[in-house]
């Protein structure tokens, strides 16, 4: 069997935010939908940056922005993720090895460029996201090393993978792998339209326990389910999960088993700047407590902690060590050690 | 006689900055020298960005820096520097235009890659800057649009031109047909390392008056005059230039003419985060003053605002409207209408 190097190996879309503050009108003025991730092509991938304002770029992706918040709280973590080799590639790479987190994936020679999110945030902190995947697309199955998926006790994937055919083969490939080795994997939703997309396929990764741990948030769960009434979903998704864990924004998390719910606050914040990333990192702390043997509400504490963190700032990767924030908020993430 | 389209033509080094936040140590284990600005090799760029932690990307350039916030404040602002035609000088050439500002400088098809400058902010909130200028050295006579320097009432250059063979003969031009067409012309010394290599040629600048008016701080302006005694070097100037004003931090702005000496209080600031752009910024409010025709009191306190402003975040451009600001503040930015 294979030593467990990693705690966890993310898998995801390699993503540099450019992220602008817009308002609400201007959202309305360009038929975006407020608070959502779509999909665009190179010449709408113009069109918006042609508009959007000044903006700042932060290396971003999902399921990159919770392994490096799993670094700063002091977790072993890896990603795997496609980047070319231009300008942007090598901003995601720097960024992420700079956070400490192992990235071995071979960059694109050629194809389409490094995948950007362009980010409007508005006063509210709400975040409006349109992604042009370039590069990301073109994770393949040959990209996943099958002795780091299996050197990881937890191999946590984005929904948002499930778009790109050839991400979807890589995502399957991982989850085999870990499994064979006699390790976990995790899911998140990512965005209620991406679950609108592949609805049926994410309910069978569930119900078919090729997910053993599902990350969603209240509108990605409604959309799964299909029902504007929150309780509904809730218990179909308990008997389908055999673990998930719903997150409320302000309203905190739900931990979600076959025996019970139970509801874990958030953490309070004195303003929130941008919400881009709250859910990943979330999740990089509820997966920090699972992976060091925490019971599941600590986890979900550290999740609110990280969490919080991020939205009081620009951009989804944390500013601070976590692992201190955690310390000082008597968390104590390296409680449980190896 | 040339219209007057623009309040100020900025001309400076077209750079994207590389922000990240270090320690104090880090510093002194990598020889930096705190607070100032290095010229760097391509060698050394790579060498200082694979030691340097997560960053973020946001444009900058001192006097780039300066025409945002001279149009964020309402004014008729343009720039002029070099970038290559690649990814950054894209990005570089989005936020300057987002930012409502005129930039036409044609960027160069070929040769090094546009300007960074990796730039490490201590907890203190100080900047220690390293600079490839890359493409920004290739600034030329050529590219000096000799109708845009005729239709902007100041020209404001930075001292950092000085430094490539060809910008300062580009500066040079820019100066000369300035004054040609009856405008002012404006200087910042930039750093006081940027003073040591040309401190003649700069004393030169001011005493000849192809500089009519001088941006210094105490160090550079220490520098100029090769003296530890700020108050000789301040009796020095004011025989030597017509206009100046030096920047003191948080001890506020002196305005220096042949007639008085005069202070203006800094702006209280909560929190200092990141002090790159401060210099850059109080001149955009100084220039914003001077071109409306405040008296020289009420545009130094235009310049602390919009420098108490840009020090409260990271990055070197305003986060918000200098002009609603201003309104805010009393300043009325706008009273003095064309």
């Amino acid at each position: 069997m294979t030593t467990q190097t990693y705690d966890v190996l993310g898998i995801g879309n390699a993503i540099v935010d450019v992220i602008a503050r817009a308002e609400d009108d201007f959202l309305v003025r360009h038929g975006m939908r407020k608070g959502t991730m779509t999909l665009i092509d190179e010449a709408r991938a113009h069109a918006i940056y042609d508009a959007m304002g000044p903006a700042v770029e932060i290396s971003g992706g999902s399921a990159a922005n919770t392994v490096v918040g799993l670094a700063s709280l002091g977790a072993r973590a890896a990603f795997c993720g496609k980047v070319k080799r231009d300008l942007l590639g090598e901003v995601f790479t720097h960024d992420i090895r700079a956070a400490g987190v192992t990235y071995t994936t071979p960059p694109a020679a050629d194809g389409p460029a490094t995948a950007r999110c362009y980010i409007f945030v508005t006063p509210d902190g709400e975040r409006t996201m349109h992604t042009y995947l370039g590069a990301a697309q073109h994770l393949r199955p040959s990209d996943i090393d099958a002795e780091l998926v299996a050197a990881a006790g937890i191999v946590y994937l984005e929904g948002y993978l499930w778009d790109p055919e050839d991400a979807k083969a890589a995502f399957r490939k991982a989850a085999d792998v870990a499994h064979a080795a006699g390790r976990r994997v995790a899911l998140t939703l990512s965005d209620s339209f991406c679950v609108d997309r592949w609805r049926e396929e994410f309910l069978d990764l569930v119900r078919s326990r090729t997910v053993d741990l599902l990350f969603a948030n209240e509108s990605e769960l409604k959309a799964l389910y299909q029902t504007a009434d929150f309780d509904s979903a809730v218990a179909a998704l308990r008997t389908d999960a055999a673990l998930a864990v719903v997150t409320m924004s302000e309203r905190g998390s739900l931990i979600i088993t076959r025996e019970r719910t139970q509801t874990v606050p958030a953490f309070p914040v004195a303003r929130v700047v941008d919400t881009t990333g709250a859910g990943d990192l979330f999740a990089a702390g509820f997966l920090y407590g699972l992976a060091r043997g925490s019971d599941l509400e600590a986890a979900a504490r550290l999740g609110a902690l990280a969490a919080a963190e991020v939205i009081q700032h620009l951009g989804a990767r944390p500013e601070t060590s976590l692992r201190a924030l955690a310390e000082e908020n008597g968390l104590e993430a390296g409680a449980v050690e190896r």
